[in-house]
């Protein structure tokens, strides 16, 4: 299969391609650039990630098609922590044949159906192991995007969810952006374990937590799991409303990223890799 | 180092990090997402580029600083391609060790100082061989991208400067931005060769060429060369016009794709990957 023939197989999957949708996406696969034209009032949210063979995921555990599926969720959940709804995402694929190829995008193609992102562009190159970087966008109203560094001493800690087991098919929390945009102050998505994550929200927001529960724990999990599991994909936010989820602590003020309480787990020791740039 | 740490390097060191700019960007390195407004009545563009060790540079030829340099080079060029201006990009970043990340990343921020461009936000893992991965944005006045689609029968087809010699250190054309929006109906910048450009531009707009003149040719180069060598990133584009500039033949009816004309080699033999998917 050529390089055109390989291309024109994508561009007949890739969900809206050739259809007119009413998001901002104008010109996509099969231009030097794919050309957005934004809505008046929106602030647009970027975000990049990588997954990679053996490290992100391994044949062993994963097909193509999942692992698919799973590099484009992984990107949304970071749409999520910001509040935002996705418009469309750029996909770069390095991988060793054609079938790995048709598989892997399948998987992108079937998580975008399911969660309306448009596929607007990309790039493709061979590798003996897969490397795929997603980007993806996403809109929030102008000055609405929940960032890491809102949170202040007495606001509360919440989290979305049970913790503790590692997801295979992460569900990125995009149903919680209206009650983000109404109550968050701060969030972060939990993808590297919750002390971790929580520490990345408290130096964001010059800040400190006190503790005063630990968080719900998954069927067949450890409350250690949840402490320290990465990969959940449930938000961790704060707010200063009492609402009806599980609260597990307030801000307070103290050194950037000190976490205290009773029960707590000696240290961070979520999954830190060397190392998730920044928007991670 | 940890990665805290180089993170904290690498944002001390991105052009524009914590700076007020008078571009769209309103968070950048360190959260979930990058933010960017955009400002009224205009198109954004993206691009997404892989450079892959052993594949688009060694190190035999390339020290860390220039491969980082050429990645965002590349990008950029796609986005000269579409007329736009640059304004952000997103670097995701897998490397052996912490020296080549600082190397590399030196010089995309390098390159993002020549050319205006924030860094906004990434991803960095760990990985033998390097893979980086550049999404970069840019923006046109509403409606006025130029695509590869628009060439018309009758319209005139220019290079804008002298083939052959693949480019150690790409110039993107950045500055023809003015004379694209004001003459062009349709342009691609010249990665693959000239030829398989040209072929790529003409199935774009459905239509053939009739080629008239060769290629100027770099001193140094041959002819065949000039015809069929990649990574020069000059431009080709259609214009009604004439103009004072290179013109090698014109765009005529017949199958998308098809170039006629005298003394031209026998087929496309520019570099073809397998394969760059589309925005490439």
């Amino acid at each position: 299969m050529t390089e055109r023939e390989l291309v024109s197989w994508i561009q007949k999957r890739a969900p809206h391609f050739g259809q007119r949708v009413p998001n901002g996406i104008k010109v996509s696969i099969g231009d030097d650039c794919a050309v957005y034209q934004p809505k008046p009032n929106e602030d647009l949210v970027f975000t990049t990630d990588f997954t990679i063979e053996d490290r992100h995921f391994t044949w062993k555990d994963y097909k193509p098609i999942d692992a698919g599926y799973k590099a484009l969720a992984r990107a949304l959940s970071d749409l999520a922590a910001m509040a935002a709804t996705p418009e469309f995402a750029l996909v770069s694929l390095a991988a060793r044949d054609e079938c790995i190829v048709k598989g892997f995008m399948s998987g992108i193609f079937r998580c975008a159906r399911h969660y309306n992102v448009t596929i607007a562009g990309g790039d493709l190159s061979k590798s003996d192991r897969l490397y795929c970087d997603i980007t993806c966008a996403g809109r929030v109203p102008r000055g609405k995007a929940i960032l890491r560094s809102g949170a202040k001493p007495g606001d509360y800690i919440y989290v979305t969810g049970p913790l503790g087991l590692w997801k295979k098919k992460p569900i990125p929390r995009l149903d919680l952006a209206p009650l983000l945009r109404k109550n968050a102050t701060a969030a972060i998505d939990l993808s590297d374990g919750l002390l971790m994550d929580l520490e990345r929200l408290l130096i964001a927001s010059n800040a400190a937590a006190e503790l005063s529960a630990p968080p719900q724990v998954q069927r067949g999990a450890s409350l250690e799991q949840a402490w320290q599991e990465g990969e959940s994909y449930e938000m961790l936010f704060t707010s200063q409303r009492r609402l009806a989820l599980h609260r597990i602590g307030q801000i307070v003020t103290g050194a950037p990223g000190k976490i205290t309480g009773e029960n707590l787990p000696n240290q961070p020791a979520g999954w830190d890799p060397f190392g998730k740039l920044c928007n991670s």
